[in-house]
């Protein structure tokens, strides 16, 4: 019979996303709601190991769903890659009687968090928060839709500039292993290329579209560049690659960076953050382990970590096909 | 054998939503990639039996993915509802070689399209394009997303004002029949409470609760209400009711009203317009007709009018609880 | 000889104002940087009287310069009109020692504050907070700057519904008694009328230029009007009027009502805050008392309550020329 | 006795910056209202030398007020520096009947005019259209506002991710000469430190700063760099250098770049627009030439470009005062 879980632990880690301040506000609430006690850590597992903590009870967390970041900080811990460090977090948890985590990051903290569990008798349910969107088991992530609107807002105002100036812009946006938020701002932009790590698009093809594109009577053009493209140059390398080969184009470089992190979150990202805090403070009360919740086909579900954690999370290169047809 | 689709007519209807100017790029885009002709009539309906349209290329949609509005113009055709009134359309869709159409609105455009289809030899398909998102044949319609965030981001504005006041406020927000916005805006704006035709609350247990939120220390408060809830008063009623039964409370209403409609389309609306649009104009050269396109469980779909149109939409009243439990 | 301050108190009152936190942060970081002792006062004058406080430190104020509304609160206060009222308040202020008062407010504020500072001895120096910008005694009001741009963004999302539906417009935005925000954002906005309190148009002209703008060709229409405009009908009344005299035109109406006092402040708006606190605070610490302090033809000046708080403060009816020749 | 203005040119040159549109709309509507023909110049001098222009009326300009970068578009000319190429200009201009224009530009853009119209008879008023506000007869030009806001929008974006992860921020700003924005956006966005061209901080003060801050318990940090700062460093450098000599912060760089340029204009960017373009097209009216428009000390004036283009624009070091006043 599983154990009853009287107190229940929440941090966040990994990179931060808009939408964990919602997400920690909902695990907070929930527990109020069913009278379970909620302990937040700060900075992730390495609040953990430290035994760094606050009681957080519904008060604790008011007016903080409209805020970006996370009020628990966030951390990446090289000590919790360590058994010792696993079991100084596990014997704070005990001291605290903390019977369940749940954790909300991508997919560095859910593995973290699965060896935790098998080491240590801690219940732990992960809630996916990365503004990445590389996590299989969830369609979305919390604080990816955010993420994608901050982008297009961005290129929007790089659009005007380019126009007027007839130039040729060059924006590296995050995504370091997936291609996500390149692909779906580089549709929702406009933009005439978009450049992704799931497919080598190679510099020739590149060169010619953009040739075609100005023999089309286009002045400016934008191609949105994944920070891990395939393409085997960074951003400022392929700027100076496409100016000494084109140079008929008057091309500029941006590199979005980190205002991709912040900000308020969307109205998606808030009701996500909720439904799957909420599922996730449920279902360990009802016993459930070593899973992740998700949005997956338009319903709240869990997912084994295995599962959720596999390679394949299914980027849409439908999209690729898409941009080029729209950038005719 | 299905015939040779060589020009492609498009029209928005119905209140415009954003998102619908990309979703005409979208159609214009994919059939200058497919060699198709493209003529855009104005004002829905009307302009197809008045004959009101101009010929669409690449370049006549550049740059109006970004903008709210419909460059087609938007109405609502009395004319069309009768047999007369779909005969002047068919004829002038004749005259002009137009052998299908994609129509951009929600169920009243879609029902007019299918009986119009039925009617004449036309192959229609229908895109989902309101920010009601009562349409059964897609999770989302396009504009839905924007008008969440709008709505999202007048509230935490008037969150501002009512915490520095100690205020409740009741916010009137759009849906007739259908408490979409209503619901997700007021989890994602954290609302006490929330008002959707779908469930009729009652007087008393709206008193109870926000006796009991008063009870709690809670300060301020935000009342979302659908245009058509349930409970019988409008919001102007509900707030002297409220006044009159809770004079602790200082009340004040806001009707959201029309900037619900408009501005800039969120990256998720610009994709999904662009995604059901090309799969529109792909459908038709294939030989499909009297189907809308949507996005159903994360898949864009063809879903038969009858299928799409059903009046059992799916409202996820599982968000009624999420928000008792997140505004303990 | 001018006593020494060792503590200084700080309120906000009136309607809140976006930029009234940065003003309460610049009050306590400029008393932390002078070693002063800082205290708050919740819900202004009412707080005062009932000895409502906290103690204000740099580290109290963190973070808080980017956030709407005031974390001190708001109120008007009927017994700080008695002096019975003001006696309370400043036995409460003896009794905290505190030298003087740095208010934070509109026209009734400075009012409260003049009175006061007679009938106690206490130093009293106004900054000008809300978004009517009335005050003479400065030409920006905190939070004033804030208001337009939230206006104009509304106006245009309201715009583009109204040119896909070639409607009219009636947009009621705040100012009771000054026709600012009518005035600008109509200018902004590229309103086709401005109805303000200050100038009376008449309903004739009203007709009969909206009858010109119909035949030059324009299908849409906005008219910003003023909460308190001089032309004797309410919002609504006048809709009716129009949409009875003028079948043509199809006329909506939105009022904006309190998203305008909240939101975010523009960068101006927290620069002016951040600089007129400083001053009132090195003001308050040089003896100075009795006055306000403005930005006054680009410069930060003191004005005296009197000269402050003059009827005429100088809208700009220039605007309504230049509205006029830009509505063409 | 003046010559009689029948036509007036327009034009817009240097870097774009947001609210052109609305200050090219004001130049079409009051030569409309003032039955002068208007004839807009594409990509500023370039434009006048090949003769590339197109009529602007009254409908041209419609709903560009509310949009980003220039529908004439803008460029840099290394031509028109030569009197041949001022010649060709001159040609066109009287080919085409332009007896003036309105250059809509930066100090560049107003010298070009000042030699061209001492060159050739052709009368020249110049709007100040830039976003670093470095013309000294203006106290604003067109587009800094709005410059300004994007510029806060991303710092508050940043700041989020920086105290969820206690980073230090380095975030360049446009201004190569100039540190307008830098300056102001800091005070605005509650910068620890601000590095602008007009001032050498030097490194010691600035790790001595950062050091205090830390002591004083600030985990996060954001240092506002102007592009040409003074301290001989670009912002990577600058990183590495603090990097290397203070461990313990976590450093990370953000260079905001074109996003500045774009968007759609602030409220006050399109009034200020407004303003000085009627202006500008009325004082040529009355015969008026050589001259710039401005607004100073609150009112539409006009400076000789000898005055309008003095070295010394004022930039109000005052808020280097507050910004260390109010980091503390």
């Amino acid at each position: 019979m599983a154990k009853e879980i009287r107190t229940i632990g929440v941090m966040t880690s990994g990179g931060d996303s808009p939408g964990m301040n919602a997400a920690i506000r909902a695990v907070a609430r929930a527990c109020a709601y069913y009278n379970v006690k909620c302990i937040g850590f700060y900075r992730g597992f390495q609040g953990m190991i430290e035994g760094d903590h606050c009681v957080l009870n519904a008060r604790s967390v008011r007016n903080i769903i409209s805020s970006g970041g996370t009020i628990l900080k966030s951390a990446r811990s090289e000590e919790f890659r360590t058994p010792a460090g696993r079991k100084k977090a596990a014997r704070h948890l005990k001291e605290l009687d903390v019977d369940a985590m749940v954790l909300i990051g991508g997919d560095g903290t859910f593995r973290g968090g699965q060896i935790f569990s098998e080491e240590h008798d801690i219940s732990v349910i992960g809630v996916p928060g990365t503004i990445d969107n590389d996590i299989a088991g969830t369609n979305y992530t919390i604080g990816y839709d955010t993420a994608l609107n901050t982008v297009i807002d961005a290129i929007d105002k790089i659009r005007d500039t380019a126009s007027s100036h007839d130039r040729l812009f060059f924006i590296e946006v995050m995504g370091r292993d997936s291609g996500f938020i390149a692909l779906n701002t580089g549709v929702g932009a406009g933009a005439e290329e978009i450049l992704i790590p799931e497919e080598d698009m190679g510099l020739d093809r590149l060169l010619e579209s953009l040739k075609r594109s100005k023999r089309s009577g286009k002045s400016s053009s934008i191609v949105v560049v994944s920070e891990g493209d395939k393409i085997g140059k960074n951003v400022f390398e392929l700027a100076d690659y496409v100016t000494e080969n084109l140079p008929d184009y008057d091309v500029r470089v941006t590199v979005l960076g980190h205002v991709q992190r912040g900000g308020s979150p969307t109205c998606f990202d808030r009701t996500l953050a909720s439904r799957l805090c909420v599922k996730a403070v449920e279902l360990l009360l009802d016993g459930e382990k070593n899973v992740m919740v998700g949005l997956l086909n338009n319903e709240i579900r869990m997912t084994s970590f295995e599962e959720g954690l596999k390679e394949d999370y299914g980027i849409n290169k439908e999209l690729l096909r898409i941009s080029d047809i729209l950038s005719t």
